[in-house]
């Protein structure tokens, strides 16, 4: 049955996009590979708004994160204060089926006063 | 005075030099280009002394410096813990004498107890 094959194929891409994909939280920006701008403007977004913001990525984009919070603080939100830094390491699972360890940051901003 | 000139280069790339140079400070590593175990092995030594260790990076390695202080926190030294995370931006010289910010980040590694 070639096409029940193909069903249960499409099931399980859409398992594996899901997990590959960063969760969408509220007040939080995944950093990745587009503009560095984009992502500051994003986050100087939810800070307007008088709340904590999470900065988060993984692997390479690690330092593309710290350079967002450093250009927010140094030229956009003076006063804009590190409340927490965290790293960890997440298993994600590769194409093959084997899982690949990858280090991540979320750094937690908290508006200026 | 063409010799006097070149002494001038000279003395002048010199101070360029030592301006990039990370200051060698005790306990702690800096992390660049070279192999993630090397820096992870260097980080090790210092907190088998049972005092904490700083690790270092600019720009582009403040990913390689994540994932050195993970590998060691869960493959060599477990147990280790993170005392404090700094970020900050350093202005560094360029060859044309223009500056550039670059990010920082110093991880202060406390040894397992």
């Amino acid at each position: 049955m070639p096409e029940e094959n193909t069903e249960v194929k499409e099931v399980k891409e859409v398992k594996e996009v899901k997990k590959r994909m960063p969760r969408k939280e509220e007040n939080s920006v995944f950093v990745g590979r587009r503009p560095t701008m984009n992502y500051v403007m994003a986050t100087m977004m939810i800070l307007n708004k008088g709340v904590d913001c999470t900065v988060k990525a993984r692997g390479r984009a690690i330092s593309h994160a710290v350079d967002v919070c450093e250009i927010l603080r140094n030229r956009f939100l003076k006063g804009t204060e590190y409340k927490g830094i965290t790293l960890s390491t997440e298993q994600l699972e590769g194409e093959n089926g084997q899982t690949n360890n990858v280090s991540s940051i979320e750094i937690v901003l908290a508006p200026p006063k």
